[in-house]
């Protein structure tokens, strides 16, 4: 298993991620223009299809094996008041989870999905970050490495996602300390706060960004500070995927957020990942915009649980489906463009 | 069967339309309001749930029977040089169909949907409609006929689409005919036409409004003079489906121009009709913003052949499997929202 002894060490093998194949890519869109259709008609599934390919390094590419990772943590910066739930909901959900009873159990066995929780110690929150940093080097390293484990080598694509009550107050202080802007430009209503709520999430976050300035130079001590545990895993497997040429599905803020710190190590760090979809949370377009990814869906959805991610798996099976099933011009005998 | 003797006939039929059962609806928002999730935080998937339940009459709702109906047909005006490909791709695509090879026959089936083609009278091109209405009323009719056959009675959906080289220029003409502004607002590239075509295509347009002017006050006669066959028959179909309280799913621009005659004989009358997407084809974005309708899906797709409403279907299932599937609070023993 690999074992990150500390943040450089983890910085120096982000530094050397893999490459897709581009000849790969280059297959597939060459077979879609043969395809019974005009060119380019299906605008993002080639495009998915193409991508799949480019990072799995084979044409066709495979979803064969799909695996949703879900990981759960929870968050000392609860007790600011920042969410609408109380924290016991994290372990709840993962009972659900095991129970078959939550979203994510369902749009998993529809998208023909291998689901896997993954609770990051649960009785033990990190601190609370407007006092302290929300997790030492080690505790982020452990976590990191959970996430790393957490891959299997088999899989053909990985969804990605949370659960974690108080996290997108955790995911909204990564994002203003990457992005800049404070608790104003990246503070949603989670699971759904009041006004009230969403200025302490506000205070919460300029709080922590103010305490924690020696750190922000740094993204991984950003995402160690200012973090939770199931998001460094995040950030962990995202990078693991890239390692072992599978694509990733982020899912919503919270797992973009995650992921967001490998940008600021290597630019291209996350040219694996494809948004699933833009949630409602409302620094998700924002952040999807700084990352410069394209979201699949746009559903208006707000739940995390890999939610947004496993739906997307539909999508990229009809678009693989055309792809390998549709006959070419040739042999159906169709005319092609004049 | 039904049968229309005449546009007074029919537009008189389209009046009485059947309403939907608010009950239902009401019914399904209680228990997603019970489910382990953050209220309304599935978004758009809670909402197609309420809309399947408030036109079926029933909750839960059912995606047992699903139906992809693409009907065919050729059209004059391609006379004008408004098409990237010849005629003859009509009759060869529906070939494609009945042989599996088409995008639709993979999406179909990756939906569990049951795919009816139906070529009406690809040896009979409507005329022309820069110089003859494209339709006589008997014409017409006899095409809203068959799309109202064909629409099971024991479907709980229904995805409606269409095949027809030209067919792009005769929705632009219908939109136009309808909305206003002529060839320029409307007009899009269709399957790929470069830019003399387009300025064709344009051109053919604003003929046809000058042409038929004494008929644009008149839905129905805008759509026998303007249209076509198969964009008749989606008429039919969409209509004959609400009157069995059947939901449909309405593919691309020339999908949605062919219904929208329909709302200008009564302004609810497409309220069970549900845009499966947003196509790339330019007119389409305007189109739905007309009639008021917010597209579930925007993955810059122009293939038609019902591909973007069979890919909605998906979006259906995932909703439904949610609503169906998941625990509530008080069955799963989660806490809820303080």
């Amino acid at each position: 298993m690999t074992n990150f002894a500390s943040f450089a060490d983890l910085r120096a093998a982000v530094h050397e991620v893999r490459q897709g194949d581009a000849a790969a890519a280059a297959q597939v869109a060459a077979r879609e223009a043969q395809l019974t259709k005009p060119p380019h008609s299906l605008g993002r599934l080639e495009e998915i299809v193409a991508w799949l390919a480019h990072w799995q390094r084979r044409s066709p590419p495979r979803l064969d094996r799909v695996e949703v990772l879900v990981f759960a943590g929870n968050h000392g910066v609860t007790a600011q008041g920042v969410s609408a739930y109380p924290s016991e909901v994290t372990a709840q959900m993962v009972a659900n989870f095991a129970a078959g009873g939550a979203a994510i159990n369902q749009l998993a066995r529809l998208a023909g999905a291998t689901l896997k929780v993954i609770p990051l110690a649960l009785d033990r929150p990190t601190a609370d970050f407007t006092r302290a940093p929300a997790m030492d080097e080690r505790a982020f390293l452990d976590a990191v490495t959970a996430g790393h484990a957490a891959v299997s080598r088999e899989a053909d694509l990985v969804c990605l996602g949370e659960m974690g009550i108080g996290n997108t107050t955790a995911a909204a202080a990564i994002a203003a300390a990457l992005f800049g802007g404070g608790g104003a430009r990246w503070a949603g209503r989670g699971t759904g706060v009041d006004e009230s709520g969403l200025a302490r999430k506000r205070a919460a976050i300029d709080t922590a960004l103010a305490k924690h300035q020696g750190a922000l130079d740094d993204p991984l001590k950003i995402a160690a500070a200012l973090g939770g545990r199931e998001l460094a895993a995040i950030l962990g497997a995202a990078f693991c995927a890239r390692a072992q040429n599978i694509p990733v599905l982020l899912d919503g803020f919270v797992c973009t957020a995650a992921a967001a710190p490998l940008t600021r190590l290597r630019e291209d760090a996350l040219a694996h990942a494809c948004a699933a979809h833009v949630s409602a949370e409302a620094g998700h377009a924002v952040l999807l915009k700084e990352l410069g990814l394209t979201p699949l869906l746009d559903l208006n959805m707000r739940l995390g649980e890999a939610s947004g991610a496993a739906l997307a798996v539909l999508i990229l099976r009809a678009a693989l489906a055309c792809h390998t099933g549709m006959a070419t011009f040739a042999h159906a005998g169709v005319s092609e463009k004049s």
